[in-house]
């Protein structure tokens, strides 16, 4: 049996806990939504005013030349491209996840439909992050073409010879379940398709390389696990094999060959630039540049590929308390316990029926319980055949409610994990969520 | 003849005075930009780092509910309607203009091509702001569709019966010529188009009433005479009777009927809240509210019936006092003497020739060497029939180089307009702009 003092020995030994001095994190917390909101890194609150008061207040317009503003989304992208494996000048950060994927959805069909018009299905995963498959919806409707919707196992044979576009969230956000991308990119390329990967858990999170895997086209997240604050502008990434082919639909002046020329007519950038459309907001977007200097300033201690190996001591570790302490609670893993298909996160299931008087899980009143002891983590409700269209290829399927724990090794150490497991195991020995405050639910998020 | 102290004598009087003590100016600097880039609202600052510490660092993800993340581009939208003249819940402030130009472009064709499917052209002007020409080009492009682009004084007869939309910037950039919102709206609508009004040069500028005009769209910019800061967050309205038909394209999370229930499949909100799309950049979306407060706090002055006021009075003093001052030095007004016709900025031409070695027309040396006297306008390039691809309905025209002067009743005074047309004088009698220095062109904007 591990003890906590077995954790408190892994955190002294542990090389990367300098990087927990990078971040201000509030007393108290054990913070376990990560994947969710990062936490806030020390310089950016000084960087944000700096921002305010001497580029905006008092260098006013000049800061687009004297601060640089013109060339942050591309400043900002060569510094994420590493963690991703993009090379130089191929990643730009800018505007929102959905918005990105509008634009890269756009140019894989249109390459792919081009090179071969009966290609007209989009293949995804059914539990993919919704707002991926709304904006895929949306697109498939507006060209008339198919969304198909199937389980992780299904893909391969959806891959069938009609298929423009094979788009998947690396990560996928309930389960912490991770595809191989190496292999369902030469899939998808085999069968004639190009891919389309949302790195929106991936990024920061585990080692990704877009190049070594082939894959065309790419967009995430900057508010998750790099730290760049609430709605911090995402990026985009295409591989130099297709950046030049077509424009992308949002065709603004900050793709524009030439932007200050203000030319009526609209010449696309080469390359990475060509995928910004309008003015990005400048606060927002200089925050997650100190997100990503923690990274730059994690390469020192072995980069990425430390950050992975205790990411998954971490899950381990977690797995292993939860199974060794919580048993009997009806809690399951939704997570793979195989290193090479799980993510930075661990997801918790509940059985159906365990919640008060017999009602639902109590997935979300355990979560709310352990919220409010300062462990934070979030639920994901299931979903049932009643409350669920299913599309594509034969309808919807049963998932059971989660309990959604982040792990991210910049700043959780293994007492962290020691004690969010205490605590969970006191919230269900003592029935503690069985209280009517954490049975309301209420909240928005 | 205007004196200096005329000029101090208005300051004086001016009842709208104190809201320049809303503003942080640099000193020593009249800033005549606010058209491009509006100046610090005082309280910007302290409420960027609440945000930053307190609701992001320290309460986190439960900031979505504590502090009412997900209402942000509502309320904002909200404060901003009265500007211009929408009702409560038409408007959210979200995405960049160019992003909320593409929705609501992309709806209007849906719906007037739903309606009468041979209406095929998209009219605008030749000197439209091009990021909205650009926008328009590519989804014209994608959709088959044709952009035609007329002078102004060409739009009534472009508007046949093939005309799906009018898509026209209600205050042009280069000139400040104001449209006729009303008397436009009624004459498309009769040709049976619709119109999509772009504000970035009226919104906080000049009175502006979209129901009143019976307008069918409109988007605008945050960071202009809104004072919202670089890069904030556009703001997009759409009349009631549109906002329940189509969807736009950008169908992301955020415009879903229930975006936290996390379902595979599209629903729609109601209303003008389908707009919006995916996350938004929280801090630089704050900001934005700073600078809404102030017109808030203008209408205890009288709001903007008051400001357009004063905006008329400084726009004619300027005028007036450059034709008695500067005289004899190749300036012309691009801005119409009319008040009708007239947005809050002043355009003056100078005839070409006249620049060091009697090469082009001088007017960027003259800004830049106004700027280094801390008189910041702008400078846009004329436009060349060998620079300009000619489009829709006959080629290009020639415009004169043109130095831009914004001025914002809300911090811009009567003596500032003395004190910048005498840095003017100065530069034009002394041959000042003449210097090597003022005649590089290097910079990015």
């Amino acid at each position: 049996m591990t003890t906590q003092q077995d954790c408190r020995a892994l955190d002294a030994q542990d090389p990367l806990a300098p990087l927990r001095g990078h971040f201000n994190l509030p007393p108290g917390v054990i913070y376990l939504d990560g994947n969710s909101l990062g936490v806030l890194p020390k310089a950016t609150a000084a960087r944000v005013a700096d921002v305010v008061v001497r580029e905006w207040g008092q260098d006013l317009i000049r800061s687009w030349n004297t601060a640089s503003w013109f060339d942050l989304p591309q400043r900002l992208g060569n510094q994420l491209a590493p963690l991703i494996g993009a090379g130089r000048d191929e990643v730009v950060c800018t505007d929102s996840t959905s918005v990105n994927l509008y634009k890269v959805l756009s140019a894989a069909l249109n390459i792919a439909r081009e090179d071969s018009p009966v290609r007209r299905r989009v293949v995804s995963e059914r539990s993919n992050f919704p707002t991926d498959l709304y904006i895929a919806e949306g697109l498939c409707k507006e060209r008339g073409l198919e969304l198909v919707l199937v389980e992780p196992e299904e893909i391969n044979v959806a891959l069938t010879q009609d298929v423009a576009v094979l788009m998947l969230t690396h990560v996928n956000y309930r389960t912490g379940a991770m595809h191989d991308m190496a292999a369902l990119t030469a899939a998808a390329h085999a069968a004639g398709a190009l891919t389309v990967w949302d790195l929106a858990h991936s990024a920061g999170a585990v080692p990704v390389d877009l190049n070594g895997a082939g894959a065309d086209f790419s967009i995430g997240c900057g508010y998750k696990y790099l730290n760049g604050g609430p709605g911090a502008p995402a990026f985009v990434w295409v591989h130099p094999r297709h950046a030049d082919r077509f424009w992308q639909p949002l065709s603004g002046w900050w793709g524009h060959a030439a932007p200050f020329q203000f030319t009526p007519d609209y010449q696309p950038a080469p390359g990475i630039q060509r995928y910004l459309c309008g003015t990005q907001p400048i606060i927002s977007l200089s925050a997650l540049q100190c997100g990503l200097d923690v990274f730059t300033a994690a390469e020192a201690l072995g980069g990425m590929a430390a950050l992975r190996d205790k990411s998954l001591a971490l899950t381990d570790l977690f797995i292993r308390l939860v199974e060794e302490r919580c048993a009997g609670h009806g809690l399951g893993l939704a997570t793979p316990r195989d290193h090479a298909r799980r993510g930075s996160q661990v997801c918790l299931t509940r059985e159906e029926g365990l919640g008060v008087r017999g009602q639902g899980s109590g997935a979300y009143a355990i979560v709310q319980a352990l919220i409010a002891r300062g462990v934070i983590g979030d639920y994901r409700a299931g979903s049932g055949a009643a409350s669920h269209a299913g599309k594509g290829d034969g309808g919807p399927r049963l998932h059971k409610d989660i309990l959604r724990f982040g792990f991210t090794p910049l700043y959780i150490g293994y007492e962290d994990v020691w004690n969010a497991v205490e605590h969970l195991r006191q919230v269900l020995d003592t029935g503690e969520w069985q209280r009517p405050e954490f049975n309301q639910i209420h909240a928005v998020t």
